[in-house]
């Protein structure tokens, strides 16, 4: 299978390279990959610059979000919340239509300090927004509430875990929930809410990680939901 | 110890007969104990009228707001979130200062249809409301993000499972968890996130609880924090 990653954060780079090392064809999306690749630069959470990533990817190719939402079959989309409908209207509703598009971002807004806030949320998600912007995209919520290292890689935490997964169509579901399972998520373990405004319950976990990973001085953990 | 019980939903009525079966006094306050006694329909949501669950727990004694407040050393808010704050003022700062006050509301707001929304949410919380209105009281917020059977009798749920504990104050929070120790709660799954802020964190669990309970079918599930 063709996958597009939007977005070259931890996220982005940690999804492409595991589709990868399970043996899709994988190019990763960025707005402006020229300027993206002559930064030498840490990015502003300290990872190491794009182009020192990719030379450990070979496999791995940078395009524009259009040009790599044009030619995957499947959209990821791992771009900061905030700016998620922006690379998706870049991305080009074109490119997404009729294709299955696995919404991972957090509308965390920073723009009122620390902790951050989550904008929409409540009445509205992140992940509704996409999919109404998108209507023809088959939008699913999900690994949103955990850090990246064990989305990839569930055992790192051990005994039973959950990841959930919110959509409207079936069949999208399904099909992210059999690439769960290629991940190595048991799929007893992945969670089903129901249509696309479940991602408001999901994206709302966000303010108690982000507690606990204070509480717990790591982010070696996951919801679980016991008695399911 | 003497704990006084603020409404006399289910959850006030579930956490009002465990604290006596634990061997505490308990009253159980309402906003008028005689209009609460003589009501013959069952509440809103189907419980038996009070009267009748009163006579079962002949141990318990209904009292005002603010005479219940006055007599318990404990004060423990079980009432609605949207009319919590009016309850506690009902109760009064003067019987509430230098008290544990354990806050298990949820400040769901049905005004807008089904799911409900919650208000205050994201950049505030019912937990902080509370510590603001009453600074003299020791606010815990807890046991808020579960059924309350769960509350009470954790081993309905198989597995470990877990209890959030928030607050200003360290002594008030150890209270609570000796208190949550004697409901069966195993001391190593009560997780203390830290200050009252972080009660947003478990009153922003509610939309996924409602969301899973939805899609479970049941309520007999709880959160756990796996690899905390």
């Amino acid at each position: 299978m063709r996958y597009a990653v939007l977005g070259t954060g931890t996220v982005g780079r940690t999804i492409a390279a595991k589709l990868a090392s399970v043996g899709h064809e994988v190019v990763i999306g960025t707005r402006d990959p020229k300027a993206t690749l002559v930064r030498t630069e840490p990015d502003g959470y300290g990872n190491p610059p794009f182009a020192q990533w990719l030379a450990d990817h070979e496999q791995i190719r940078p395009e524009s979000f259009a040009d790599a939402a044009a030619w995957g079959e499947t959209v990821v989309n791992t771009t900061s919340g905030a700016v998620s409908l922006q690379a998706l209207e870049a991305a080009g509703a074109a490119n997404l239509a009729g294709k299955v598009l696995i919404d991972i971002a957090n509308p965390l807004d920073f723009s009122q300090g620390m902790p951050p806030s989550l904008n929409p949320v409540n009445t509205d998600s992140l992940g509704e927004q996409i999919q109404r912007a998108f209507p023809e995209a088959r939008v699913v919520k999900t690994l949103n509430t955990m850090n990246s290292q064990i989305m990839v890689e569930p055992s790192r935490v051990a005994g039973e875990h959950t990841v959930f997964v919110s959509g409207d169509d079936a069949g999208a579901k399904q099909a992210v929930t059999d690439l769960l399972v290629s991940f190595g998520w048991p799929e007893s373990n992945v969670l089903d809410l129901g249509d696309i405004s479940t991602a408001r319950g999901t994206e709302m976990l966000l303010p108690i990680w982000l507690r606990l990973w204070g509480a717990l001085g790591h982010a070696d953990f996951n919801f679980h939901i016991a008695g399911a």
